[in-house]
Parts: C-alpha cells; structure tokens; sequence
C-alpha cells in the first residue's frame, strides 16, 4: 500500500495529510513554547509526556504505547476508580480530575500502594457550561481545599475548558473567551494563593489556543485537542484556514438521479457524522474543488450530492468518479472510521488505527 | 463476565437483550411466513443464507464465518468489482445489485471464472427518493432487458426500498406506502413477464415488514433490517411498541450542574450518536423509567440531561448511578460501539463484535 496514490483507496476512507498535521502541531508547539506553557497533548514532539485524554480507553491505549504522564481530563467516572488506581500504581504520572466532593471520597476509599498519591486536578467552569465547579462559586475554593488537605492525595492543578469559544467567530471574540477563561482562572489561582495553596493551571480549546492571548503565559498549561486536524467548523470559527485542515473523506459517485438533480455517493453518515447537521452553505460538509456541490442529506451509507444552484452537469461526475470530503468535525469524523490512511501529497505512508470505546 | 449484572458494566456500554432480539426475530420470521416470502435477513433462524448486507465489509464478514447466498444490497461502487468479483467465485451463491448500464458495463468488463455468473438484482426506485431507477422511467425496462441480455450475468431479481416509510406515523401511513411499493414493484415485473422476463423480486424496510400488507405475498422475498433491535424512532412510526426495542445504552451520572438545573451524564455523542437531531420531547434518547428527563445536549463524551419540566431532585441522582437510554435510532448507536453487551434478564451472556468499515 505505502507509496500508492491515494486515489487508490476504497471508499469512504478518511485520509490524513501527515505534513498539514505536522505543521498544526509545530505551530501549536511554538505558540506554546512562544507562552512559556507546555503543549499538553499527543504531538508532544517525540517526548510522548504530559498528554491529556478524554477516556481511560486512550489512557489505556497510550500507557501501553510508552507514553506517560498522562491526565485522564474528564470528572471522575465512579465504576472507573479501580481501572484508574491501577494505573495511578503503573505509571510515573498518571492524573485525574474531579469537581465534586463526592468524588474525592471515592478515592479516599481507594488509598494507592506504595505511599503513592492521586494526582488530582479541579474542573473549574469558568462559564462554559458543561463539567466543573463554577469558578465564582464559594464550593469551588471549598473543594480545592478539600483537597489539598486529604491525605493520600494532591491538588496537582486547576483545569478549565472554554468549549464556548466554539460558539465565536473570528480571532476577537476568540480572544475575548480566551481572556475570560484566563482571567477567571487567574483570579482563582490567587484565591488559592491566599489560602497557602499552589499548583498547577490549565485552559485550553482548540480556537483559544489557535489564538492565544498573552495573559495566557500566566497559566502553567495549555490543552488543544482538535487542531492537529483542524474541520470546517474550525475554520468557520476562525482558529485555521481551510487549507490547514489535514482530513478528508474520499468517497465516489454510486448514482445518477436525474430526475432530482442529485448524485449519490458512497459516503453516508457512518463515514461522515452527523456533526454540525447540514448548516454549512454546503451542507453537512465542503466538497474540495466543487463549491457548486452540497452534501445535503444522509442515511447510513448513501449520501446525497446537489448543486448549490443551476443543473448538475453529469458528464463531470461519472459513475465511479472520487469526490473529497472535508469534514465539518474531524473529532466525529474519526470516530466513524476504524482506519486513517496517512498520506504525504498524495501517497500513501500507511494507517492509524484509533483505539475506541471508553 | 458471564452471569454478572448488566449494572456491572462499565458506562457508557450498549447493552442488547436476547429474549427481545429473538422475540423480534421470530414475529418477523412469522410474519414472512405468513406471507409465503422468504425473511431476507441475519436472523436466519439458524441457515446462515440468504442474507442482505449494505457494506462489502459486512458481505466479507459474513462469508468469513459460514454466511452463504449474501445480497450485496448497495449499488455496485466500481472500486469494488474485483473484491465483488472474488466473493462471486468463493460462494456458493453471492449477488450484486445496481441501478445503471454502467455498472453493466463494469461487471462485463471482468466476466467470473469457471461459467459462473453474475447475480445481479436491479434496484427499482418506488419514489423512496435514494438509489433506483424510477420504476416509471422507460430506463428501467431497458436496462432490465440489457442485464436479461447480457451473456456471464443473470437477472435474479428486482430490489426496491421503502425508506419513505420513515416520514410515516402509524399503521395506516405505513401500509400505504407499503402498498405502493409493493404495486410499482409488481406491475413493473409485469412489464418483465411481458417482454419474457421473470425474476425475483423483494422490498423492505422495517416498518412496512413489520405492517405487511397482503399484496406483498405476491413478492419472493422482503428485506427488513432495523427490527431485530428497533428504536424510539420506530416506536414513533409506529413499526414497534417501546417495549419491544432489544438495545440500550447504559450510562453513568457523572456531574449535578445546580446552577443550570442539569445533570451530566458519561455519555456523549461518541455512545448514542446524533441521529434524530435531539427532536424528541426528551431530546437524543428516552431516559427509561424517568419521562420527566431530557437528554437535552452532548459533546463528544458528555450528555446534558435536564428535567422537562421542574427542579432536578439531585439526590434522586447520586453521582455514580445509573440512567439507561433507548436509543433514537438503533442502526446509528450501534455504529458507535466497538462492543455489544448481550444480556438476558439483566444478567450477562456475553459480547457481539460487529464488524466495521467498507
């Protein structure tokens, strides 16, 4: 396979350009280097440390790959303490996260062996609105004191997530979220300090990272995960360019169906995802090269092309025929697929195989 | 593992409940008894043939472990032919279906080996709106006549899909289009007989096979799919009652947002899937045994999970128990999971490994 066009791979198949990820990650690493911040993610330039995942099938997944120094960033998930103590005893640095006292005493109840300690991190909401104690509230210092004076655990740091600048358009208001997670997260840090306690801090989203602001340097850490791949949605936000994004889905022409002006492809939902559900002018993605064409709907593993506007010129789209796919979110994208084809312009170097499940 | 409570699992974790599949499996097989056809599908009642899969990763599968007579039931993606092609010469009996000279002309290009044949159903659109030719262009019957004419294939038989059942509500709806299909389908292998033609012929979906009407004893065969599992959806078309749904996705209560009068849930979008575009009363999912719950939002690994009308009751959801989710489209779940959990009565019998890709 290595060496071959990509044009050669059945379809749907998802495809990654290898140089585009590189250079992603290399920007990001010098914006970081650039902050004074570590990179807290997988393109960790070779050291394979100080990355941060979202279940403990990746933690599981990386350990066993020789990485280490790893922060499973997601609340504490009771039925998982047994698999995450094992790995507190394994690995060098093994990190969890919590924003409730309840959990804390879930891992009072589970002392690690050899005098070792749960590295801990606090969900702050800094108004995001999903996971975290809200930063304002008074639980918030209650809990990381909580913390801090538990035996058998350490507050390693304070970690906050601005999913909202997924609702921005464009570097300001970027920057303005950017500004308000940071602020927030600072001025909880010294509400810290003044209780005697120190650690660690942590925000982090791909658009905030994309375009940091210069506050950020204050924090110990930053954590992007999207921007290796980039997606239209990135793109629409304003962290990238399109021609950043290192994905694409390949698919081929399957259908002719003149009499409703569409073509058929053989990329459906299971190739593509639902995500972003069909607002792009172009629906449920871009078609590289055809800004005519609209992906407009899906069933499982049909997908149904039309113009824009005007009528579709069949003799450009032969049965057969290759179209790509630029997804509007790369993270639901590599979901669908059990296999990345990795290519340097256009040839193939070989496969990625994600791990799954939780 | 075996024996275990499904509470045991690991969240989120699709759990399938034999009884209901086998339940399920065995009023369709009644049901296609009762109308004299043969039940086109996995649930096969032990025969491992006649089978119709949507993906040649399926149709390997399947021959992989004793499967034989597989319909191929999408339309022939010329990237494929080769491995079409060999699937022909292995099996005692393995067909392909496509809607345009083309793909004829695909086919003839690569004639099998030993005398074999090409088994080809030719798919009729019955104004489904997707793959076929519309059963009332003049196409049909010409390339009917061209695959009939062609030496090294043979027209096994003609294949229409009432996907448009899915916009129905209620018995009445479904039988109506279940009608309709099954009289395009019959006249247009009419129009077969009368130029000499006689063949097979099959439609499906899972609710008009679940609604048969008494026409369709008139077809050789039908070809349900989703209703060894059902769903919610179906529930809402009218195709099952909620009872009879076989799958659920387990998960875990992993954070109380008072401030937001919500519940986090472990799972996301990665472990239910973003079908049905959160348009239920309880938004992605039913939350058994608790109507008053809506799983309103999700992020990749996060569910949001709010009452529809109310104040949560915080403690009715310790942190660390359990809700369990019907799925809104079952098809679209399982997609998500590496791993089925199979249980009877609650306690486990084992796991189901589906297979995955193109």
């Amino acid at each position: 396979m290595e060496g071959e066009p990509i044009s050669a791979l059945f379809t749907p198949a998802m495809v990654v350009d290898v140089d585009k990820v590189k250079k992603n990650a290399k920007k990001m690493i010098e914006r970081c280097e650039k902050l004074g911040v570590q990179c807290a993610d997988i393109m960790t330039g070779g050291s394979r440390r100080c990355i941060v995942v979202s279940t403990l099938a990746e933690a599981c997944f990386y350990a066993d790959h020789g990485f280490d120094d790893i922060l499973y960033a997601y609340c504490l998930p009771f039925d998982k303490v047994e698999r995450c103590a094992a790995l507190s005893e394994r690995l060098d640095l093994f990190q969890v996260l919590l924003d409730h006292p309840d959990a804390l005493e879930q891992l009072k109840k589970r002392p690690l062996r050899d005098g070792r300690l749960w590295h801990i991190w606090m969900k702050l909401d800094c108004v995001n609105g999903r996971a975290g104690v809200l930063h304002s509230e008074p639980e918030a210092l209650r809990l990381a004191q909580a913390i801090a004076e538990t035996a058998g655990v350490e507050l390693t740091g304070v970690y906050a997530h601005c999913g909202n600048t997924y609702n921005c358009r464009g570097v300001e208001q970027i920057q303005v979220v950017a500004q308000e997670t940071t602020s927030f997260t600072l001025q909880f840090m010294e509400k810290l300090k003044a209780v005697g306690i120190t650690c660690k801090s942590s925000i982090g989203s791909t658009p905030s990272c994309s375009h940091p602001v210069k506050d950020m340097a204050l924090l110990s850490e930053v954590h992007p995960g999207n921007y290796v791949f980039y997606d239209v949605q990135q793109s629409v936000i304003g962290s990238c360019s399109l021609e950043e994004v290192a994905v694409r889905v390949l698919t081929r022409v399957i259908g002719h169906c003149p009499q409703r002006n569409q073509l058929l492809i053989d990329c459906g939902w299971s190739g593509i995802s639902l995500d972003g559900g069909g607002k792009l002018p172009t629906g449920y993605a871009v078609i590289e090269g055809h800004p005519n064409l609209k992906l407009l709907s899906m069933t499982q593993e049909h997908g149904r092309v039309e113009p824009v506007s005007g009528q579709l010129d069949y003799s450009k789209y032969p049965l057969g025929s290759m179209l790509t796919l630029i997804p509007y979110h790369s993270c639901a994208t590599a979901v669908m697929h059990p296999v990345y084809y990795v290519h340097s312009e256009g040839r193939l170097l070989g496969k990625w195989t994600p791990t799954r499940g939780w």
